[in-house]
């Protein structure tokens, strides 16, 4: 199990700077050190390096490798055709090779997040810094077994209540149909079996996002007030997903405004701007990632014995919250970004009693 | 029909400044203009207003919009459930709600994509300015009609052809049940019947896109290194989608590097970097966008006659571009972007006899 440690913020090459100078520093304290970046040029430019799909060692205890959609696809395509030999008799799927399949949007961000979910399993790594879009985008990526697994919960019990569902599991004469197309007996528990494989999945992504000794993100800005407007509507909207935020990277400027109230409880860096290449100044500016981020407030706590969610949403004033329940669960949206609170068995299909936003949290009461 | 004109490159604060400046210069020429960005705070800053994903004026032939993905999603549902009623008997949607729904990677992009669209077709604007990401993710956005009507293409016909398509539109005994469960007659030729309406949605987007007189990119860049690497990355990038380049916009730097050789045959306009509210510098050095465009080459030439196919693929080196006819189609893969040859009945099916890269051009016989 690895360290998975981004970075959140506008300026794009100078958090690229910042995710090498925290790859640097990780690996000269002895722990082994993955660098995942974009299929794009800049970390292969700031690296002086070619790299490749295929993680390669740029320097003792560090390897880098980009995430490129079109040739991860290719990869899991081979795993697809598995799994639908798997469930169906008749595969489509044997027939599209993987050189010719198109990214369609979204898949970049499953393809990444999968990649890095493989390399945290792997083993071979203590630290994984994935140098990403750094904006909505990689919250939607780390957020996806957290939205994913609403939509399962939320669906499945809908399709095995409705008449369809009921007809696939009591009609006499369907079940053998079924059988004829799928290897699977497709009655309404057996529904369960394809899908809690999903689940399983979905679960420890949840659980490591959740653990902030397992995912963390840090800010990066420097004092322009558009950068650090975009830096706090980020830090808010990562709690949304259960994304801890451990810190902020302030890059200097000519003038260095102090950002502490901005971003209080969390700890704000100054880092020197370097040149490409002249990595130490940065690397030893650079905070201990772990230690900040054990300090700082949980994106959830949920008090069953007084019925109450604290949801911490810094970044975001009271318009700007929006809590509902027209579902079976409370949704919670703030920052373009949609929570549904998968509540523990004593507080489920309670209705909320109460609710207030203050100090950054929004409270609700069940 | 609007010309549609975003945006590429790194640098994200500066490019949001050009697209601003864009829109109020074709606003000035009496142009009705729809600037349409991301839910991010970044707009709302340099316009000095709130905005919502409702248009609204801000000036004299100009409105603004943004396009976060929780309300368009909520707004979407209504119409995804019509649809379902439409082809389900049980229609199992309509027990969720759209205020719950949670926005998947890739679902952003999607429905920005049909914001877009549909604002194209409501007849109210002249000119939609998109400040997207202007990565790699707004060339999926905008790439989406071309890489979604392959997935259509291919699998329609493999699930025809296979036992699995066949079976169901031969059993005597499957058509009832299917009958009884979708208010469509699904037989292989009636499977067309849905994918129909979705291919004429497809194609509408892959006409828009192919027409440089409908959608154009700019690209936006200083002169350090690594973000002309990027544009040049993207330039290229763009073309395996479709879209047309239609300049650079280079934003003077207190050293300002002649670019005209990076990009050639485009035409380089530079701009000066100019403070927020500051606009009218900027906008009187913005270039004609439409004329600019008009000259460019085009993304793809099919020459049915010489049997031949140019792709015009700059900024990438022969190494970088690769070629395979693994499927029915032939597919050229460059810059994290794969595309598959949609070719005219002529040449349809047959091997590929020749392919050489030389001056940015690909050319492949067959």
């Amino acid at each position: 199990m690895s360290l998975i440690l981004t970075f959140l913020g506008k300026g794009g090459i100078a958090r690229s700077k910042v995710a090498i100078a925290a790859a640097k520093l990780l690996a000269s304290q002895g722990k082994r050190v993955l660098l995942a970046g974009l299929a794009e040029p800049v970390l292969p430019i700031l690296l002086e390096t070619t790299l490749s799909a295929d993680p390669q060692e740029i320097a003792p205890n560090l390897q880098a490798v980009q995430l490129p959609a079109s040739v991860l696809l290719e990869r899991n395509w081979e795993e697809l055709k598995k799994l639908e030999a798997q469930y169906l008799r008749t595969p489509i799927f044997k027939e599209v090779y993987g050189q010719e399949l198109v990214a369609l949007p979204g898949m970049d961000s499953a393809l990444a997040l999968n990649a890095i979910r493989e390399y945290d399993a792997s083993g071979k790594y203590d630290a994984i810094i994935y140098d990403g879009t750094g904006d909505s985008f990689t919250l939607r990526l780390l957020g996806l077994p957290e939205s994913l697994s609403w939509y399962v919960r939320r669906f499945r019990q809908l399709f095995v209540n409705s008449d369809l569902g009921k007809t696939i599991s009591e009609s006499p004469l369907i079940q053998p149909l079924i059988t004829s197309f799928f290897n699977v007996n497709w009655t309404a528990d057996n529904f369960a079996q394809p899908t809690n494989q999903v689940n399983d999945f979905l679960d420890k992504g949840k659980a490591a996002l959740a653990d902030p000794k397992r995912v963390a993100a840090f800010l990066v800005t420097t004092n322009d007030p558009i950068e650090v407007a975009v830096a706090r509507y980020l830090w808010g909207s990562a709690q949304q997903v259960s994304l801890t935020v451990g810190g902020v990277i302030q890059i200097a400027d000519q003038t260095t405004a102090d950002l502490t109230a901005e971003f209080a409880p969390l700890a704000v860096n100054v880092v020197p701007d370097v040149k490409q290449g002249n990595w130490q100044p940065l690397i030893d500016a650079l905070p201990n990632f772990a230690e900040q981020t054990s300090k700082v407030p949980k994106p959830i706590e949920i008090d069953v014995h007084n019925r109450q969610v604290r949801l911490f949403l810094p970044g975001f004033d009271k318009k700007q919250v929006k809590l509902t329940q027209v579902g079976p669960e409370v949704t919670v949206e703030a920052g373009d970004q949609r929570r549904n609170i998968f509540l523990p068995p004593a507080l489920t299909g309670r209705p909320v009693t109460g609710a207030k936003f203050q100090n950054n949290y929004l409270i609700i009461s069940f």
